[in-house]
């Protein structure tokens, strides 16, 4: 098996370092994918970290991931050599259960195959992610990528895009939709570009005036600062659905407040610790709290597509591998506008 | 205006007590009831104690109301004297924003007149609820009450009935669903009693295993002990929907657990605190959780209608009004199958 070149963590406490990594010879159902770009997602931080528990090291995260198809085998019928492709966040589920076979296999009850930071389905073979030169993995968990977007802005899709697209379809938003994007980042401003191109009338919702003018430019039709009271008061009632894609401790009952009858507040975001919720705002309106996790195999290629057909991408900040500890560092002061992507050309030098 | 009998509270602290009232003299839209029975419902308490804050003094409580029809004001078109009528939770509403014209009157923006501890919409005239032997309301808040049903067993449709009643719709279960309903009391007796009728699979959660032979009495296809890991494990991923009656503290997560992709667990109890609830189970199988409030005029009637087609009413013991302080002591015990009802001829004596 060749090496490959990759950035990981070996402990929660050490940043992240050129590491050597094997991958498997593709099997007959494999595709061997050269990696072009990485997008950096802050969950990458948390599992780094072990801020969720259960992190395996040495870790290579990464799971937006958008290269060039290099080999198949013998069995793949998707794929051929010299295709874009792309790699989210999971590579394999068990395809019985009922979710798989509804094309959910993100809500897999066998047990997803995450990207990195887990194991090959049924073996003790741990996952590595994107921040390499090389990924193989099984064709029905590989996504074909459009030749006409900006590679670098796809990268993010197989995430954060994904991850505010699917809630929007599953909620049905579109044209008549008031919708409420919380938070201005990674995720929120996917949200607001895929809320606008659906047609919904969307608001942007942030502690910080000093978005307004990049949510505005992102699609927003309007801009709520959330310590205005006055504000926040006139738009009680007022919104069909809110993606609030906030992952620090904050008040849902806020929030849902601004939500008319049977509207739904989604998270996608994971606050660390529970949140205190009180369950008036919920039965005053019969309003909902839900929460979505990225999306299944289909719709994502559904999202790229429709990324292909509405030319959009999201807006990133590329940088060489060898940055990447001080884009953590960077996007834990929220100062990205709004994804780093990794350019793997600096670890084939 | 002729001088009503009726117990009352005169503050937070002192029991109920006998007390006249008055009532306006039926209006050109009016009807008026003599009120046969009424339910005794645990929001009785919570208001008479002030638990919730707000309440106003003195208060007649009382909002499951059956009575029969003693006057009508001359536009009223609806009911006549003689007939059997019920009155609810609401004696009015603003009748033109959205939700009212929609017929969901209880989710009114414009302002709920309540049937108790509240004020006739535009004026400073408090409403007195159903602990009193005659009341006074627009025919468009009254419902019918069929004459083939037991009558004391009707009261509490008209609060605990149509509160399981309408979630149970707007959430389609029906043949085929997987339905649980925690907490076995006044509300969650009628969940059983409706989601068994729609031909749901049925299970009660329950921290008390000696509710299970009621359960099953009313209903319940298989019942759960909560505090029972082994068997909470493997209802993982398992109910469609979950009614949640319990208004004591609980842990929310642990029943979010419980519900498949897509599954939503609505709460219909009020804890008088907030509860930390930790996004992961929301977001790990795109779940819901809900709050729901009583239901609309229209769909009472349906629920009414419904019962009288299928023989449901409430399994309740009934007291005279001089027992109610008692009674209250006995709720707070949960020592009542499943609801008190008030017999009014013992205040008409």
């Amino acid at each position: 098996m060749p090496i490959i070149a990759s950035y990981a963590a070996q402990s929660a406490t050490t940043p992240l370092a050129p590491f050597d990594i094997s991958r498997r010879e593709p099997g007959p159902h494999d595709v061997e994918i050269d990696i072009l770009y990485c997008g950096v997602c802050h969950s990458d931080i948390h599992q780094v970290r072990n801020e969720w528990g259960g992190s395996a090291f040495p870790m290579v995260p990464g799971h937006e991931i958008v290269g060039r198809v290099t080999r198949t085998g013998s069995h793949v019928t998707k794929f051929k050599p010299g295709d874009l492709a792309g790699i989210g966040c999971f590579v394999d589920s068990c395809r019985t259960c009922v979710n798989c076979r509804d094309g959910e296999e993100q809500y897999c009850d066998g047990g997803v195959a995450w990207t990195y930071n887990s194991k090959e389905r049924g073996t003790d073979i741990p996952t590595f992610g994107g921040y390499s030169t090389l990924i193989v993995a099984d064709e029905n968990y590989i996504l074909h990528v459009a030749d006409t977007l900006s590679l670098p802005g796809v990268a993010p899709l197989l995430c954060a895009g994904i991850t505010t697209y699917s809630p929007l379809r599953h909620w049905n938003v579109g044209k008549g939709s008031k919708v409420g994007v919380v938070g201005l980042g990674g995720l929120g401003h996917m949200g607001v570009k895929f809320a606008a191109a659906f047609g919904a009338d969307v608001t942007v919702l942030s502690t910080s005036k000093s978005k307004e003018a990049d949510a505005r430019k992102l699609g927003a039709h309007d801009f709520l600062v959330t310590s205005d009271e006055e504000e926040m008061k006139k738009r009680k009632s007022h919104f069909d659905f809110i993606l609030n894609t906030v992952s620090a401790k904050h008040d849902y009952g806020q929030y849902l407040q601004l939500l008319k009858l049977n509207g739904t507040m989604t998270l996608v975001g994971i606050p660390p610790d529970a949140i205190p919720l009180k369950a008036n705002p919920l039965i005053s309106r019969r309003r909902s709290l839900s929460g979505s996790m990225i999306g299944g195999i289909r719709e994502t290629q559904e999202m790229l597509d429709y990324c292909a057909e509405h030319n959009i991408v999201s807006d990133v900040e590329v940088i060489p591998m060898q940055m990447i500890n001080e884009a953590y560092d960077r996007m834990l002061r929220s100062d990205v506008r709004y994804r780093f992507v990794i350019d793997l050309a600096s670890l084939k030098v």
